[in-house]
């Protein structure tokens, strides 16, 4: 991931990222504790139960990382989660045209 | 914890304690997954989630190092598995009757 040049980003602009983020993360969050609920429940041996904690580990590890919130990182940020289909372009609407477009293009590296 | 002056193990006795040690991790290892199972169940919020991932962490540092299997360590690692719940005196019938005393006195420490 390469750092994106100086954007400048509106006080309108940062509410619209801040939700759109808030958004993403309450949607993938909430799949994995779907996902949890359905493994815990086919839980069975006691290997399992430690491959659920590497299971829970990775994904940690993945979600903290992925919600980088540095403005430099933010068409980034907003790229992948687009790509992994926890945010949708729509939700953009009100960035600067040129922002989105970025964005856009970005889903597609 | 100190580690345990030398004390010779017969072969009989190794094999004792290995199914004892076993015996006891399988239990402790069951009790988990049920409690793992329990805590799915309610999982709701997103940082419920995480709070799960971080039981699951102190629990497996925790057992990682419970089950010390290190002849040095035996007698301590047995009476802890006895003072906690997951093993019981009479599963060590078999080992000289001066390591069960130890095992017994060591559990009441």
């Amino acid at each position: 991931m390469t750092q994106q040049a100086e954007i400048y980003w509106s006080s309108e602009e940062k509410i619209i990222v801040k939700t759109a983020l808030e958004n993403a993360y309450a949607r993938e969050v909430s799949a994995l504790v779907e996902d949890v609920r359905q493994r815990a429940t086919q839980l069975t041996g006691t290997e399992e139960v430690w491959q659920l904690h590497d299971f829970l580990s990775a994904r940690r590890h993945d979600i903290d990382g992925k919600y980088d919130d540095r403005e430099s990182f933010l068409l980034y940020t907003l790229s992948r989660l687009v790509k992994d289909g926890w945010l949708d372009l729509s939700e953009l609407v009100g960035l600067e045209p040129g922002k989105r477009a970025k964005v856009n293009l970005l889903t597609r590296m």
